[in-house]
């Protein structure tokens, strides 16, 4: 019999445990923090270890992390040398998906103009652009912001996207590197930043790049706080230089209560929830992995510590 | 060669004009009021005409509508006995659709909620359900709803409609008739409505409605303002019954400035624009049908006046 060692938030636990039970009755799931003997731990499926922790279990053999990110392992200096799985399951990617197509709407409908013409009971309506005229760019074209893209295209947006390296994507214009950023910025109405938090991206979202946007531009961060330079994407609203922003992460998570992202109109934020993992689905997903691997096959989504996602 | 009298509202009605010389240079299109001879008016494009003043041109032979509505033609008692065409154009459908996919993912990830909380610099999570245990229903499967549903279903919801006939709609679960719209409500938690305004669907939205649907759905009404009972409407916003509402329509339009809608924390509101005719498509839909009905084929989309749409 094996068994996983489970750490996620402890409100929604419950839920993962539930979806062990009814779908592997033979693994032994033991949760945070561990009392039994360290050498029985075969594989841990975790959100934020404590620093350290991890390398206790001497037959551990791969580490899943709970949430499409992985900053919470990157983080902890002496992680062990062991494969590490992003997670990768259609709950979360669908609940990114909706996030998505959610906020380019609302910023192609005008809906922050709309609301704000609700706060003054004023009544005008304001001349829409076909979905075919409007230019929608994805920074970042792996699993989520692909999927993302798929479904945008079924409105009709233009579609463009950028990458580090060059990819090819059905239905959309796409950029890669350094150059290719420029070119991309050039021509997106609506910036969707999809990407994971690496040295390379630590601030991609910034004065610079927002000048390289057209005027009015909307930006939705729905990848990382650490993309975006909070204090340029302000001065960016304030100046009309980007006409309004949606955003779910921010660098300093839960936003401190005196933000002036909470207060500010061009503003729609959320707490971080565009993409929630899915227990039911996600359980599946670890144990498909697990019964490949226990078979002699590979991994999959494993983290390239390199590349740094 | 033949005229077409054209009336829309002033500030778009460029946009028609040009649209009209770049894809038929052949036909005489003459704005409203028309100070011609009225024998060689042959087809009407209007919104809102004067009352009794299309009966003034003997040899008409159709009245298009510029809008998808018809409440403005119908309440014209010297309206000739002409076909009368709804307007259905490309354009029309996918605004349309883009909002009401907007308006129920707003509702589906508890955008009022976290709407709230952004007031209340408070950051919290909330569950997401997933959309394949949500369930949407469309009030009126018409080309609008059944465009609507069609989008919705890529997303996953668990999607129900109603009708005033029996029809069948794929993937979606039908139901018709008075008795059908007890179930439909029973099962429906994001009630989208879309039909058109008759003596029998006049008030619709009232009381009795909201009452019949699980407790805290959701209300999206992209139809008619007619449609809801507004007194009602209200009081299940207050009581909880209903967790919020998207308003784009409402009885008295352009809605007064001190209605309660505006200041409502439980209601989103737009004014009247969901969907907006492009113009673009729109004179190419027009042009297409005055063809057919030159070559001596029927006009589609017609009205039926004793169905009342």
């Amino acid at each position: 019999m094996k068994t996983l060692l489970f750490k996620s938030d402890i409100e929604r636990g419950g839920l993962w445990l539930d979806a062990f039970a009814e779908q592997a009755p033979d693994l032994k799931v033991s949760t945070f923090p561990y009392e039994g003997d360290p050498e029985d731990v075969d594989y841990a499926l975790v959100w934020a270890p404590p620093r350290g922790d991890l390398k206790r279990y001497p037959n551990l053999k791969a580490i899943f992390s709970v949430g499409a990110g992985i900053d919470h392992l990157k983080s902890d200096p002496e992680l062990p040398d062991l494969p590490v799985v992003r997670m990768v399951e259609p709950g979360l990617t669908a609940g990114m998906t909706e996030y998505v197509v959610w906020a380019v709407l609302h910023h192609h409908r005008f809906m922050l103009d709309y609301a704000q013409q609700q706060r003054d009971a004023h009544w005008e309506e304001i001349n829409q652009v076909s979905a075919a005229r409007r230019r929608v760019g994805i920074l970042g074209l792996g699993h989520l912001g692909q999927d993302a893209a798929e479904k945008l295209a079924i409105f009709g947006f233009q579609l463009s996207g950028w990458s580090r390296s060059a990819k090819s994507v059905p239905g959309v214009t796409c950029h890669h590197g350094a150059e290719g950023l420029k070119d991309f910025l050039a021509e997106t109405e609506i910036l969707v930043a999809l990407l994971p938090l690496t040295p390379e991206t630590d601030g991609i979202l910034n004065a610079e790049t927002f000048g390289r946007l057209p005027k009015g531009a909307a930006l939705i961060n729905v990848g990382r706080g650490g993309l975006q330079n909070e204090e340029d994407l302000l001065a960016a609203l304030d100046s009309g230089r980007l006409s309004g922003a949606t955003l779910d992460v921010f660098r300093d998570e839960p936003l401190p209560s005196d933000s002036p992202f909470y207060s500010h109109p061009r503003v729609v934020m959320t707490p971080h929830i565009a993409s929630m993992t899915i227990p039911e689905t996600a359980v599946t997903e670890v144990l498909r992995q697990i019964r490949r691997y226990e078979a002699g096959e590979p991994l999959e989504h494993t983290v390239d510590f390199k590349r740094g996602y």
